[in-house]
């Protein structure tokens, strides 16, 4: 393979894995080319926070600014104040819910509006750089030699289908229709006017984590993917199913063990079958470990 | 507009409509540009009966042929009969329940293969054609003349979701995650060896028909159409959301008015809001109507 292609990647045992598999993809036909990559600590950064509970956080404070009584309901005191005690008290899919159920009530067109907005405000907390800078240079490099090679690029996440959406296009060339998320309920009204479609504030179905990721994978994509990328334990379903394909696979798992440049941590995967860091699943499982330390030699895209 | 384009369209109301629609759609922003058809009697020909029917009914003669005793199963025995009054008393939806059960327990990938294998022999009971043959030639050429705008075009059916990706992009350039259709449930199994995904013989959510079309469209594609093309009740409010985009769109009704080189038939919507010939409908909400004899100079593609 040209060098030049994948200039973030150092040489080395992880490299040459991609390299291979690359390579190996050749030889299937297009339509079995089918790449899948989560987004949360897989294409951008998850920390201090997930950038949805940003979002969530930040429409709570604008409300709260024009609405100052809203502070005093329960869930919403506790989200504000990131009071963890309290959130486990409430329950976090409450506070969740009650996060999402500001939302409830208008249509696709103008959430869509509301988070395209946040990002082209929004300024990591930490590093005080718009969101977009928080992409790993690495994947979007990865991601870009799938393309030139016909794969057909997907995203995967726990986060919302239409948050997501909204930047899809601009942040990793992905169409609304190639993103799988958790989903919210909808509603079709008639009322007096013309149609209109409205978010409820129910959730639809499990959130995108797990085994959800296959099944959702396959009603919102109806294709099997033969390369994943994931970090975290609800990944784990999603790249052992990828591994499984009876042909060239690549299940890649992104090990956050920079503190220098990004962050060092490890998903426990206590909700799932093992309560093991995410890389000694790898290990076991056969996953090629992504060493953010070790295998990128640039961290982050700066634009 | 070119009028080598729309070649089997005959100039009149139903063309004019049309070419205005193409080009007042040029003002708008590549990524609005979407459109949506119906497949059964839109795209192709509904009689004498679905094409996903055949296809269950030709799956339960091949099954009845190994095993002989499942013909005694009172669901099989009605739909192998085609006996109405039978399939009415035991109700349709259980009659549709137990064929599709005829799949329960394999992946995704099997029930493709069937799915083409089918394609790949069957002929029309009445014309004996190859069913691609039964496409509709005028409508091919709007697709293309659509994509050839920066379009981009899905299918959103009343019949199965993965039925229809199995030739969604063989016979209307239409990738899987661009299609739209009733769903079945989904099991990821671990089981002793590879993780598997099986189709399970519940119905997940809605049959995508009226509202549920709607909300699916959403779910799935995550984009709002400008064009909608349909034929029957279940389309009504595919069309009425897609007319009250603000801004250009076009909601096509296509007629069955054509006893000679096709059916005529006027789909009756009773299980929906009113109790009228679709074509009242399409006059009262103002959408354009496609009569295939007074607008289509030939009727079926002829590959």
């Amino acid at each position: 393979m040209n060098q030049a292609k994948l200039p973030s990647w150092r040489p080395g045992t992880t490299r040459d894995a991609i390299e291979i598999f690359l390579d190996d993809a050749e030889t299937l036909p297009v339509e079995r080319r089918v790449a899948v990559f989560d987004i949360d600590g897989t294409l951008w950064c998850e920390k201090p926070q997930y950038t949805m509970v940003e979002f969530l956080l930040a429409e709570l404070r604008a409300a709260v600014a024009g609405e100052p009584s809203l502070a005093t309901r329960p869930e919403y005191r506790a989200a504000l104040d990131w009071d963890r005690p309290a959130i486990a008290r409430l329950g976090a899919v409450n506070v969740v819910l009650a996060l999402i159920e500001q939302h409830a009530g208008i249509t696709p067109e103008v959430f869509e509006a509301r988070v395209r907005a946040f990002f082209s405000d929004a300024r990591h907390p930490l590093r005080g750089v718009p969101l977009s800078q928080m992409r790993y240079r690495p994947m979007l490099e990865l991601i870009a030699e799938l393309r030139a090679r016909d794969f057909d690029v997907y995203l995967v996440t726990g986060s919302g289908l239409e948050f997501t959406r909204a930047v899809s296009a601009d942040y990793f060339g992905v169409k609304p229709e190639g993103v799988v998320g958790s989903q919210v309920g909808y509603e079709f009204v008639r009322g007096n006017g013309s149609p209109t479609l409205l978010r409820t504030k129910e959730i639809f179905g499990d959130p995108n984590e797990g085994a959800a990721k296959i099944t959702n994978i396959q009603r919102l994509l109806g294709r099997r993917p033969i390369l994943a990328a994931g970090n975290s334990a609800g990944d784990t379903e999603m790249l052992d199913y990828t591994q499984a394909y009876v042909g060239p696979s690549l299940a890649l798992l992104v090990d956050h063990d920079d503190a220098e440049r990004e962050y060092e941590y490890a998903s426990i995967a206590g909700t799932f079958e093992t309560s093991e860091p995410i890389t000694e699943t790898a290990g076991r499982q056969g996953w090629t470990v992504v060493s953010m330390k070790r295998d990128w030699d640039m961290v982050f895209a700066d634009r």
